[in-house]
């Protein structure tokens, strides 16, 4: 059997990791399977090189960073392959060019435009284990680029898409959980998840995997497997929505901290005054989440949206000149708010989800800001003081 | 004026060290400089990548060892460019791949067989000052290839080759010394020698520059200047030999310790003797230096040569081949001695030197225990005791 796996940065962390996982390569190589190995920057290798850039500039050239982060994955594969040799087992690395990994767009956040598996297979048909960098590809000027956050999840997935075969993505958690284990300790693990809400999972704080990859993965019919490196414990399964899983209402429970809530009140409710505040945000590189308006009397709007802490500058800035062209504008915001979310595929052929949580929301007297919903999803903008009574109350209504 | 310069490990240690440089090179730039910067790995970082391969294998796979090894470099052209940058001057990093070295031979002793300079020259055209990663380059096969001991000069002076300029090694020295400072204090700094002597002296223990880049240096009459890094101190030209240089009859005196001494006694005299030995040395990866013969009476004959201490091993490997192979043969081996070489294109139309050399030993009371000449040096075999002795006796006699 064909396999990609892709091991994370803690995984890869010492030497000593380095061997445990090159032995049970050897192990599973004796039982068949023809691997392909994806694998990060040891530990936080990346961060001390974006530590070196940063004593150098707060501004790196990008195209010079990629070069600068490529180095700790290509440090790996070359260690892995040699543990893999010296317990006499062939085996090859590869840089993402070498793997065939052609990207595009800007450097530091590079897109798979297409993947020239010829080496990999033919390293496969030699018997070989492929050892292959992740996070990084080669774009058309002949330069590295890597993928961005959570790129190497990617660069497993792209290559299990180009191979026909499953992607293993291990990692120091036991799986995809319902709800963060870390804010509610009964958490249960989802042993099968579509991967419509994995991808609404991911973007809502669930930190697993990235969203890009279990975008790939749907496209092209990847079934992803997540779970901890080297344990015997069962996992989670990335698949297509199948009947079973639309029985259960709510698959899982995301929390993001650290959101900005503003609202803009009374504004003339003409669509290129809505066009011209977004494209003002737009501009400003502000990531607007969560968006509402309601009417107010007398025909006025007010807009409300969400976004990173973090963003505050940014934020300033968009407002600042939204105030220059809209004149006057009256605006409300409420730092470290928390976004709760609930994903379910189940929520299409459930109606009432939302009841059901007003009713918990109620009972628990927790306030909540902002609402919005998606076709598998419903989130809510709450008092960081509410969470942990907020978590609690629903993974215990939605049994997560 | 166009300029291919290499900076050193020692040279780029530091953040700080890497941002004097950038300095430094957009000062030049300032002056009108087209400039090709190679650099090393930073300081002990070569060492660090080999630690950690040998603690999983004491036999890496030299493949993998080559992309490991090759992940220094690219660490500094990134983080040099970015100082650059930071200093409002464009620069471009290289790979040594992207710089178009490519490399023939095996791997982690690659030898370069081509340099296609294109891009470079399109980067010079731009303005750009250009950053190649020293050391390595890329093989027939498409694989990272480094270049052995000393690759860096080596990259460098063929850079300058084939962008027909001049090359400038900076180091932490101020430039070829005729004694090695750390053995005679009053050694005196050499302004110009030529490429013949300088790779007698490279081969012999001056330690500053690599035997291999001299050799290409001379090859393509590349002019090479050795000198210390930031320093305004005139440092060393490496050039065709001349006129005034054979006024001089010795430039430089070399030393190299830890030398073994063996002497295979009353062989019998037939080349096919000589030849046996001889392959049975080299197969066994003996490096053999000194080389000398002398007949005994009765028609057979006494063969000495010298090798390097940690090439114990080997040697005792080839001597049991050769007992094997010739019968008994008498051996006779001494540990830990030191070669002490005088190098001077002088020599050659200056006859007497041997004879001035015997004198100084006679008068030292300093005791040889082989000897050999080429055309343009004489080497002497000693024991270390009278090393020092020797040293300071044939600087003042040649006034190095």
């Amino acid at each position: 059997m064909r396999i990609v796996q892709k091991y994370g940065g803690t995984s890869v962390g010492t030497i000593e990791k380095i061997k445990n996982i090159a032995e049970s390569l050897v192990e599973q190589k004796k039982q068949g399977r023809e691997l392909v190995v994806v694998v990060s920057a040891m530990g936080k290798t990346t961060d001390a090189l974006l530590a070196k850039a940063g004593s150098i500039t707060s501004k790196p050239n990008k195209r010079e960073l990629d070069r600068l982060l490529s180095v700790g994955e290509q440090e790996t594969i070359a260690l892995l392959t040699m543990a893999l040799n010296e317990f006499g087992v062939g085996a090859i690395s590869l840089t993402g060019y070498q793997a065939g990994i052609e990207t595009t767009g800007i450097h530091t956040k590079s897109k798979i435009k297409s993947i020239d598996s010829k080496k990999v297979e033919k390293y496969l048909a030699e018997g070989k284990i492929v050892i292959v960098a992740g996070f990084q590809g080669i774009n058309e000027a002949g330069d590295i680029t890597t993928l961005g956050r959570g790129g190497s999840d990617t660069s497993a997935v792209a290559l299990a898409a180009s191979l026909n075969c499953e992607c293993e993505i291990y990692t120091d958690v036991d799986g995809i959980y319902g709800v963060d284990p870390r804010a509610y300790s009964k958490a249960k693990k989802i042993d099968e998840i579509s991967y419509e809400e994995m991808m609404e999972m991911s973007s809502l704080g669930a930190g697993v995997m990235e969203v890009r990859a279990v975008e790939l993965g749907k496209k092209y019919g990847v079934p992803i497997y997540v779970g901890r490196t080297l344990s015997d414990k069962r996992g989670t399964m990335i698949v297509e929505r199948n009947l079973d899983m639309e029985e259960k209402v709510i698959t899982g429970l995301g929390i993001t901290d650290n959101i900005i809530l503003t609202t803009l009140k009374s504004l003339e409710n003409t669509p290129e005054n809505i066009s011209d505040i977004f494209e003002a945000l737009g501009e400003a590189g502000v990531n607007i989440d969560m968006i509402s308006q309601t009417l107010v009397e007398g025909g006025g709007l007010n807009l409300s949206f969400t976004c990173p802490d973090n963003e505050l500058n940014l934020l300033e800035e968009a407002l600042d000149r939204i105030r220059r062209e809209l004149g006057e504008v009256q605006v409300e915001e409420h730092n470290h708010f928390t976004k709760i979310s609930l994903v379910g595929i189940g929520m299409m052929s459930h109606p009432g989800v939302a009841g059901k949580v007003f009713k918990v929301f109620a009972r628990e007297g927790i306030r909540f800001y902002q609402v919005t919903t998606s076709e598998i999803s419903i989130s809510y903008a709450i008092d960081p003081k509410d969470k942990e009574r907020a978590v609690h109350a629903l993974a215990e209504a939605f049994n997560l």
